[in-house]
C-alpha cells in the first residue's frame, strides 16, 4: 500500500500526529460521557496544550520540509497521494491562520457556548447578540486568511467538503427547493405520513430502552469487539482508530424513535469509520473524507434503511418484547411513526421532507452573516420571515428560531449544508445499491454485513485517500446529484 | 503559593508536560475500563509515542535550563523548592537511563505480561522463566545505570520511595517478622478471627452489590462531582486532576468483602488526590508523594477504619438492604468474616496478619535476582520453601506461587516493599489521629468529612512538596516506624 520511502517517512513521523489526535478524541469523547463535572477546567487546559502541541508539530519545519519532499516524489499510487494531499491541506490551512486568529476564535466560542446556553434557556437573543457579532467578524476574517475564487463562504465551506463551493451548494438547494415543495404539499395532503400524538408522549424506562437499543445494533451486526454504546447529552460518533470506534445516544424517557434512531444514525458513522482499510490506520488518510460524505453514511443507515417498512417490521419484535407498549400498534403504524412528517420549527426534530429547508434556512442566514452588510440584531426576524416563507410556520420565541443550534456558539460557519450533502449522497448510495444489490430483500432477511459489505467497496475502504468529489465521481458517476434524493422521497412518500 | 518568577516560567513550560500525562493517564484508565478490546494494538502505539514525546520534552535543552536556573534560585519557599526537586530527580533518572534500554524494558515486559498470563493459566513456570530471566538482567542493567551507594536495589527502591534504601527495609522486616509472628501464633490459637468458610461461598448479584458499594461511597462522602467508580479486571484508582480522580472495583460474584474492601482501599488512595491543595494542581508536585504513602492512605481506610467494628456495625443496614443474605450474620460475625486470620498462598487474599510476610518473601527473592547468582528454574523451589518457612504452608502449584503476581512480568522489581510502608505508616497516621481526635467515635457517628479533614492537613494538601521520608519526620515526628502497625494489630486482634 505505501512503498515510497519518503512517504512511508512522513507516515512514520505522522504517527506522534496521530497519536496526540487519538488522545485528544478520547479527552472528547470523556468529556461528553464519563468526566465528572468539575474535571471540565483542568481538560480544557490539557486539551488547548495538545492541540498547541499538534499544530507545532504539523507545522514544524523537519516535518513540513518532508510533506515537501513527499509532494514532489514520482509515480506515487493513490494512497500516497491521498496521505500527501491530505497533509499538504492541513498544513497549508494552518499556516494561512495565524495563531492569535485561532486563540481568538477559540476563546470567543467558549465564552459564546456560555451565552448561548443562557440566551435559549431565557429566551433572550440580546445575551447571545455581541457573541454572534464576534463569532461573524472573526469568521470573515478567518475567510479572508483562507482565500477563495468567488465569496467568503466558499472558504469556510471547503474546511468541512474538501472541494465544494458555495456556489454548488446554492444550485442544490435551488433544485431541492421546488421539488421538494410540491411533494411536501402532495403528502401532507394525503395526510398518511402522519402518525405520531400519542406514541411521541408514551414514555419508557431507559433500562427496557437501552436493551431495545443494544439488540436493533446486534441486529446490525456491530462488532462490540471494535465498538462501544455510550450515553451523552447530543449523541454522536467518535473514532479513535479503526478498532476503536465509539457511539453515544441518549435517553429523554419519551417518543422512543428519537433515542433508537439515534442509534442508528451514529452507527452509520462508525461503520464508516470501522470499514477502512486497516492497513490506512494510524495515516492521515485514515478517517472519513468529509463531513458530508460521513452524513451520508449516517443518513443511509438512519433514514433509508432504518426508516423503511422493512426494518420497521423486522425490529418489531424486539420493541414488543422490551417496550410492550408498541404491541397495540401495526407495523404500518410503527412505521407511519417513524417517517412521519409534518413542518415543524426545530431542525432536530424535523422528518425527511422538511429537513432540507431547514438547511437552506441555515445556509442563506450565513451567507447573509458573511456579506458583512446586516446588523446582527436583524437576524432573528429574518430567520422567522425565512422560516414562514419555507415551511408556512413561523418561531414564537428566539429559542425555536435562531437560538436552537449550537453550532454557531462553536465558532463554526459554513458547517450546515454538508447535513443536505448526507442526505443527496445517501440517496445516491441507495440508487447505486438498488442496481447492483436486492437492498431491501437484504434487510428483510437481516443480512445487513452484506450491505455492509457493499457499502465497504464503494466508499469506506478508501478512507481520504480521494478528494470527496472525485470519489463519487469515481464510483457513482457524478458528484452531489440531488436528483436521486427527490426520486427516492418521491418513491417512499408518495407509491 | 508560587512567587519566584523562573519557577512561575517552569510551571508554565511544565504545563504541556502535565498534559500529555493528563492524556496518558486517561487512556491508561479506559484500556482497563471501556476500551472496546481490539483498540488495544493502536492504543499501544499511541502510548509509546506520547511517552517518548513527554519525555524529548521533560529532556529538551531549553527546559532542562530552566530547571537548573530555578534550582540556583535563593528564598525559593517549600513549594517551589518541591517542584524543583521532583522536576530535577526526573530528569536525572531519565538522563541516566538510555532510551534504548527504556525501550528493551517496555517491549521485554510487554511479551512477558502475555507469557506471564499463560504460565500462570498452564501453572507452567519454563513458558515464564526466560522472561523473567530477561527482566531480571535489564533490572541489573537498569540499577548500575541509576547508582546506588550500598547495593543494586537501592536504585530500584527509589524510584518508587524516594530515599528509601534496601538497608531500611531489612530492618523493618526483621522487627516486623519476629513480632508479627508472635502475634500471629496467639491468634490463630485463640481461632476468634476465623469465621468465612460459609460468607466467603455465599454468592451475590452483581447490581445488588453495586448498590452496596454506592451507598458505602455516599457514607464515606465521596465527592461524585470530582470522582467516578468503574469496573475493571483488576481495582486502582487513576488521579486525572485535583478535580477528576478515578476508582474501580470489581464484581466476583462471591466473597462479597472483596469487591466491599477493593472500594474502600481505592477510596483512600483517591481521597489523597483529591485533598491535595488545588494551588498545586496541573505542576510536577500535584499527586501523592510516593507509592509507600500513598499505599498508607488507602490501607489506613481499607484495614483500620473498613475493617474496624466500629464500620462494620454502621454499614450493616447497608449490606442488609441490599444483599439480604448478611441479615443471619451479627455484626460481630460480619466483623470477623471482614478481620479474619489466616495464612494462605495468596498475597492479593491475605489477611492484615500474614499479609507482610507476603512481602518479605517477594523483598528477599527480589534482593536475590538482583545479586545475579541464582538460576531462573531455581526461583520456584526457592519461593515455596520460604513460603513454608514463613508461613508454614507450601504453593502445590506455581500459580499460588512464584506465578501469582502481576508485578515482575511488568518489569518492575523493587515495588513491593512500598506495600509493607503503607501498613507501617498507616498506623502511625492511626497512632496520630488517636491523640489528637476521637477517631473511632467519629466512625460511629459517621463523621468522615472531619477524619478526612484532618489526614488533609496531616498528609494530603502537601501533595509531593516534601520528600516522603522529610513530611514523615515533620508531620509524624519520626520516619516510617514498623512497631505502630504491631501496636495496632496488638490492639484489635489480642484485645
Amino acid at each position: 500500500m505505501f512503498e515510497n520511502e519518503v512517504v512511508k517517512e512522513v507516515l512514520n513521523k505522522y504517527r506522534r500526529i496521530w497519536s496526540i489526535g487519538h488522545a485528544m478524541g478520547l479527552m472528547g469523547w470523556d468529556n461528553e460521557t464519563y468526566m465528572p463535572p468539575k474535571g471540565s477546567e483542568e481538560r480544557g487546559y490539557a486539551f488547548a496544550e495538545l492541540s498547541t502541541l499538534l499544530q507545532e508539530i504539523l507545522l514544524s519545519d523537519s516535518f513540513v520540509q518532508l510533506v515537501e519532499k513527499a509532494k514532489n516524489q514520482e509515480n506515487l499510487n493513490d494512497f500516497e497521494k491521498g496521505v500527501v494531499r491530505v497533509l499538504d491541506r492541513e498544513i497549508s490551512i494552518f499556516k494561512k491562520l495565524p495563531s492569535s486568529l485561532i486563540y481568538e476564535i477559540s476563546k470567543t466560542s467558549e465564552e459564546a457556548f456560555h451565552a448561548w446556553k443562557i440566551a435559549r434557556e431565557k429566551n433572550d437573543f440580546s445575551i447571545f447578540a455581541p457573541y454572534l457579532d464576534k463569532i461573524i467578524k472573526l469568521n470573515i476574517e478567518k475567510a479572508e486568511k483562507l482565500g477563495y475564487e468567488e465569496e467568503p463562504y466558499d472558504a469556510l465551506l471547503d474546511l468541512f467538503e474538501e472541494g465544494l463551493r458555495a456556489r454548488d451548494v446554492v444550485n442544490i438547494f435551488t433544485y431541492l427547493r421546488t421539488n421538494l415543495k410540491v411533494l411536501l404539499d402532495k403528502v401532507i395532503m394525503q395526510n398518511y405520513f402522519y402518525f405520531e400524538p400519542e406514541l411521541e408522549k408514551i414514555k419508557y424506562e431507559k433500562e427496557k430502552m437501552e436493551k431495545v437499543n443494544l439488540e436493533v445494533l446486534n441486529l446490525l451486526q456491530y462488532p462490540w469487539d471494535r465498538a462501544r454504546l455510550d450515553v451523552s447529552p447530543h449523541p454522536f460518533t467518535q473514532g479513535l482508530g479503526i478498532n476503536d470506534v465509539r457511539i453515544t445516544t441518549r435517553y429523554e424517557g419519551h417518543d422512543f424513535k428519537r433515542s433508537l434512531f439515534s442509534v442508528v444514525h451514529e452507527f452509520g458513522h462508525a461503520t464508516y469509520e470501522l470499514q477502512i482499510d486497516e492497513n490506512l490506520k494510524m495515516t492521515p488518510i485514515g478517517g472519513g473524507v468529509s463531513l458530508g460524505i460521513h452524513e451520508s453514511q449516517s443518513r443511509f443507515w438512519e433514514n433509508i434503511i432504518g426508516r423503511s417498512y422493512q426494518f420497521t417490521t423486522i425490529i418489531k419484535p424486539i420493541l414488543d418484547k422490551n417496550l410492550e407498549f408498541t404491541k397495540k400498534y401495526t407495523e404500518e403504524e410503527l412505521f407511519r411513526y417513524f417517517a412521519n412528517v409534518k413542518p415543524s420549527l426545530i431542525r432536530t426534530e424535523a422528518d425527511e421532507l422538511t429537513y432540507n429547508f431547514h438547511i437552506l434556512l441555515r445556509f442563506e442566514m450565513e451567507r447573509l452573516m458573511l456579506k458583512g452588510e446586516t446588523k446582527v440584531n436583524d437576524l432573528p426576524e429574518i430567520w422567522n420571515q425565512n422560516m414562514e416563507e419555507l415551511l408556512g410556520i413561523r418561531p414564537k420565541t428566539f429559542s425555536e428560531g435562531i437560538l436552537q443550534d449550537v453550532h454557531w456558539s462553536h465558532g463554526d460557519l459554513g458547517y450546515f449544508p454538508t447535513y443536505t450533502l448526507g442526505n443527496i449522497v445517501a440517496a445516491q448510495v441507495r440508487e447505486y445499491l438498488l442496481k447492483n444489490i436486492q437492498l431491501y430483500d437484504l434487510i428483510n432477511e437481516k443480512r445487513f454485513n452484506d450491505i455492509k459489505e457493499n457499502l465497504r467497496e464503494l466508499i469506506h475502504k478508501y478512507g481520504s485517500t480521494y478528494k470527496p468529489k472525485d470519489l463519487l465521481i469515481m464510483k457513482l458517476g457524478e458528484a452531489y446529484n440531488p436528483e436521486y434524493l427527490i426520486k427516492y422521497l418521491t418513491e417512499k412518500y408518495l407509491k
